[in-house]
């Protein structure tokens, strides 16, 4: 790093700043986990960053800004997990219901990582219904997901598991909503192991046919 | 109402406490449904309910108390609302299926009534993450819920319309979550009216077979 004086801080490199604004992220996510929503503050996301307020203040002109980057920064993080394990089975050749399942289930709250990742978004959620950029986020990350379900049903009606007559847009939205129905019932009652089955079932009952066309 | 000197405020009779904590669980619920849940002081409950401060007081030591109980009048308030179509239905002797799908349907956001409702319900189950008191009125309130779904999926099991194999403690946590998800995908963006059909499936999957027994 090198400092600009007319900042009055020391200005990372370029190839520096999208790992700046990641570790603002994660530390907002650590105060909302521990403290919850309303214990973030652009001081303690700087202390707990180890970082100067500064150099927060650079990345995020408000405050709602840095929440808004930390929602995004932990949607897509969930899903590049998820996205990973089905690339994964998807080079083994499995049928695609057998991809989905492991991958819906990195959305269950089934370890503590998964339970501080829920406890987070349900704290986003929430506050959703009171903060507009908040709610598009929301809608643009759900809409994005379910394009990328829609596209995994359509591939199932390519190699026979789904049925012609599905409308992919529909049911990858209404199984994303399943999967959020699901999360929020196993974050308050961690002992519904019947979650994990339903989420299984579901999908088996969208993908029911044998697939016909063996994959790469 | 009769003034208490030591209180020095007029102390309601009996019979209309719960009127009055009805009455203060309104103005929050209006307050949060304009103003989001920050906007929630005691201060401003009592003018909005119009009464004065120090009664609120009365009925309510802390916010917190107050808040609490505005999330059970309300979910016991949708909960009436659709136990009543289906109690009707009920009498008028319907397939227990067909019971349930307009029942469940109180709980979607389909209407500005209902939009409110869940716009105040989804900031509660946001604050649920950070509230242990909030979050076991939420469990209680789901599991009181899933009692009357698993009486009536039990009856589907007996008039023939259930097959006996289901198990309807599972069945009935895993329609509300479904329920609970699709009306938060709703919310977000009210013209996925496939959400509909959705809750109608999955409840004629659980309820196929035909009912043997006419009810009175």
């Amino acid at each position: 790093m090198h400092t600009v004086p007319r900042y009055g801080y020391p200005v990372p490199r370029v190839a520096d700043h999208e790992a700046r604004r990641r570790q603002v992220a994660e530390a907002v996510e650590q105060l909302i986990a521990d403290d919850g929503y309303d214990g973030v503050t652009v001081a303690r996301t700087a202390a707990t960053a180890g970082i100067s307020v500064g150099l927060v203040q650079h990345y995020f002109a408000t405050k709602d800004d840095m929440l808004l980057h930390t929602f995004t920064v932990l949607r897509e993080r969930v899903e590049r997990r998820t996205m990973h394990d089905a690339e994964q089975a998807g080079q083994a050749g499995a049928r695609i219901e057998h991809i989905l399942v492991p991958a819906l289930r990195e959305m269950l709250p089934l370890d503590e990582r998964r339970r501080r990742e829920r406890r987070v978004l349900q704290a986003f959620a929430g506050r959703a219904v009171e903060n507009p950029r908040l709610a598009e986020a929301l809608r643009a990350s759900n809409a994005h997901l379910e394009g990328v379900l829609a596209q995994a049903i359509s591939n199932g009606k390519l190699c026979g598991e789904v049925v012609a007559a599905v409308n992919e847009a529909d049911e990858a939205a209404l199984l994303l909503a399943h999967v959020d129905g699901l999360a929020q019932l196993l974050y308050f009652d961690p002992e519904r192991s019947a979650a994990q089955t339903a989420l299984a079932d579901h999908i088996h009952r969208l993908f029911p046919g044998p697939c016909h066309h063996p994959r790469a």
